[in-house]
């Protein structure tokens, strides 16, 4: 059976430590993908809080705790049976995460803590102790990781055996230099992942370059919609892509004789 | 340590059942390889037979044992310390295998079995019982494996896990319809999985159209070496690919802070 998903992937304008300021743009954001139509919206990592921050007390102001009451209230802005999932700051019990939530009319949906951290992350964030998620939510298994997770083919890959049927992917991803009429490396990677597993990638960056880069940092802009094919079925319009995808929950047939996960031969993998 | 290889992808114009000629037409591609001061040499799929059979009776007729000293005698075509990878129709004890052989100039250094067919290959072909090989070669650890098999993430990823520097990978890419201006899918996902693992990938694949189709199957034409950072370092001129290769054998470092293998999360990782 084929389903067909509307789906979002938004830029948000997101300035470094302004809480208030970020979650007033993310909410404007979410009611943007919903008047769209789209029932699954993704925004980027960290969209709470920025990204560039000098350590952690600094990190630490910008936080926010999972029951804090400005996440649970952008759940208004959402249509009943619409999702949203976007990057915040968390601030656990025992120190700082880069976390996702999974956010639907009622409330929370799901919640993942990124386990890959990419660079000086490491100085400011704990470790998340899962590879991604799968999420059951009213438009369908919902899969999240985030941004450098997604490079370990075991993630994307993880998360489709594990019933994903499509991938929620928030990513702050830095603009790195790549041969000219290439797409970026990070853009590829997630074409692959698409592909390989048949799991539909909606991918929500950063933008901004020179005076919009983050004390230094510019951004890759690699918002888009990959469909189960690996194609780019949409690049953002004015900061927000819109695509149909269509979601074949658990067919993984190719042809008469093929099926993706039935080819597989798990017996002869390498182990993790 | 970076080691410098340098490596040559060649199309073979192979004519199907046709094997002493196919055997004199990869014998000129070697040398060509050779010549072009390749130490590593990679030749297509099934390039001693062609690959669209009817059925088992007529391929067998183009098979050979992996002690054919026609195989064998290919050996003479190498420099001293240079390897050849191509992909052979091998006929074994308990039946047909879609086979590789890696060959030096003192003989075989290793040979390899498909593991994962594609479409009708099921109904001519054994499945062989490893998920690639990683081969010990005077240039190396050079990784094998054959066309469909490197759309499992498992295998590329298992073989660079496995201490392979370099990925052979002789294919046959039966062409399919793609978004205009995109790479071929089967490239995409070979760029996505060299940079995952940082395996340089050297794919030597079939070409021909309309009437250089065989029995109505086109190619893609995606003979390319990648390097491993998942560009494409090299497109075919004249029918074949060389590039120079920076080789770091088993350094996956990506910055102070991050490596790639170091970074995996294997305790969280689904089980195969």
């Amino acid at each position: 059976m084929t389903d067909s998903l509307r789906v979002a992937a938004l830029e948000v304008d997101i300035h470094l430590g302004d809480v208030d300021g970020n979650l007033a743009r993310i909410r404007a954001a979410i009611e943007r993908g919903a008047a769209a139509g789209a029932r699954l919206i993704v925004l980027p990592e960290l969209a709470t809080s920025g990204y560039v921050f000098r350590d952690v007390a600094e990190a630490t102001d910008a936080s926010l705790t999972r029951d804090d009451p400005r996440l649970d209230a952008l759940r208004e802005t959402l249509p009943g049976g619409a999702v949203a999932v976007f990057g915040y700051l968390e601030r656990g019990a025992d120190g700082l995460y880069n976390s996702a939530i999974v956010l639907g009319r009622d409330g929370e949906l799901g919640h993942y803590r990124k386990s890959h951290l990419w660079d000086r992350e490491s100085e400011i964030f704990q470790l998340g102790d899962a590879a991604g998620a799968v999420v059951d939510t009213p438009v369908g298994r919902v899969g999240v990781a985030i941004c450098y997770d997604n490079e370990f083919p075991e993630v994307p890959r993880g998360l489709a055996l594990a019933g994903a049927d499509v991938l929620a992917l928030p990513v702050n991803w830095p603009f790195v230099p790549h041969p000219e009429g290439e797409r970026a490396p990070e853009t590829i990677m997630a074409m692959g992942s698409a592909r390989a597993s048949r799991l539909p990638t909606v991918i929500a960056d950063r933008i901004g370059a020179g005076a919009g880069a983050e004390r230094g940092v510019e951004w890759t802009g690699g918002t888009a919609v990959i469909d189960g094919d690996g194609w780019v079925a949409a690049e953002p319009l004015d900061g927000m892509a819109v695509a149909e995808l269509e979601i074949q929950p658990g067919d993984k047939r190719l042809n008469d004789r093929n099926d993706l996960f039935g080819d597989r031969r798990t017996a002869l993998y390498r182990p993790h």
